[in-house]
């Protein structure tokens, strides 16, 4: 059977999150939905990763098999085509036809992540929904420092949610940068996976650094604790952006 | 009576526009009712520029009388705890006590517009009602080059929303430019003043520039026509963002 990649972009906002539930809208169903609308085939879309409810995609990757073969022209177009229709947030932005052997999860070699924080004493309008607000001040060199105390080969019990579904809390992160421009703090993280609110359990934690009530050293603590308890709060799903995944 | 400059963000998506107005709730209206919540006081928010429904801004600037005197901290909180509790998509991002002869709209020395373009083959998503959604590839270096024959000081008629009511169609446009990162194409206008509808004018006039339908002559022949009907489709507005004003 044809297999084929898609790239997704969404907002992530109305939906239930990434993965089919029985609880509202997923992404998945919307896209599978879309698929069956043009093709009538029932199928089975695998994510690189699972998002939650509310958080952003800019290139979440994909695939599923058809029962015969289309243009990637042909499938961009139609499966965007449905998608407006049922006034969905979510575009496709690419496709491309892989190999039977392609996975979107299994052949992943790295995936990016973005956290955006807009710092400022007024809440956001053009921006709510889309980072999350914190209003007093944060230092973003302080940010920075504590996040390198997390990059590594590490067990991150301590920034993985109770619901994580991993095997092992071990991974490896390749690097966690924390940048400001203006108003805008942007925290990108990357490694080949991710534990579930790892990286909103990074923000929220350095969340922490910025304002001065934990210390980098205070950090590198709270990860050789392997202790949910020493996490700050988890922060919220608005700020976090898949941006993409890296393959063979 | 103390006079107070405000900054003001705002999503235009869900307002009749900037201005007060019978047909639907309105940024100035929305302003003013935050303001009457907190200081009991029945004011009139003048605003810099005029911005149509679906218009966003990051600077608009306005001006307003109290009748007593509050402290700027104080005011920014209060009002933007209002807007906040009405669930507006307006923040106010600074307030300056100013003197009485300090206009928002007569003070100012230069305007300054954002035009966003999203040029690809997928729809938006993470970006619908925040940009103009062009589908066909768009030459943005011949968009730049059509564009440098409308700076100057013309007869805008061409450019001009018939519903304008500006005495004269003469305006000094100090900058036009085009740039593009990766599918975003940003249009950036200064001058003193705009005319109604100008800058989507112009925004929709250089889409045909990108697309070769009309060359750099063809763009200065419709200036030199001053016939509304020489302007190209005049460009949605999700795309325009008032970006600040400069004053004395």
């Amino acid at each position: 059977m044809p297999r084929y990649r898609l790239t997704v972009e969404y907002d992530g906002t109305p939906y239930v999150g990434w993965q089919r539930q029985a609880t509202g809208r997923s992404v998945q169903s919307a896209l599978e939905e879309a698929v069956k609308g043009f093709s009538g085939e029932e199928v089975t879309i695998r994510g690189a990763g699972r998002t939650d409810s509310g958080v952003h995609a800019l290139g979440q990757v994909t695939h599923f098999d058809l029962g015969r073969e289309w243009s990637a022209f042909t499938l961009l177009n139609a499966i965007n085509a449905h998608l407006r229709i049922a006034r969905d947030s979510i575009a496709v932005t690419e496709v491309v036809p892989v190999d039977d052997d392609f996975d979107a999860r299994f052949s992943a070699l790295k995936r990016h992540y973005l956290y955006r924080i807009i710092n400022r004493r007024a809440h956001l309008a053009v921006d709510h929904m889309r980072a999350w607000w914190v209003p007093r001040p944060l230092d973003h060199e302080a940010m920075h420092a504590a996040a390198q105390r997390l990059v590594g080969r590490h067990d991150f019990t301590t920034f993985r949610s109770a619901q994580c579904q991993a095997n092992s809390p071990v991974r490896t992160l390749d690097w966690l940068d924390v940048t400001r421009t203006g108003e805008v703090i942007e925290i990108r993280a990357s490694a080949q996976s991710f534990l579930h609110n790892q990286i909103r359990s990074f923000a929220g934690t350095l969340k922490l650094a910025g304002e001065g009530k934990m210390s980098a050293d205070d950090v590198a603590a709270a990860l050789q604790a392997r202790d949910r308890s020493a996490c700050g709060t988890v922060a919220p799903p608005e700020g976090l952006y898949f941006l993409r995944v890296d393959y063979p």
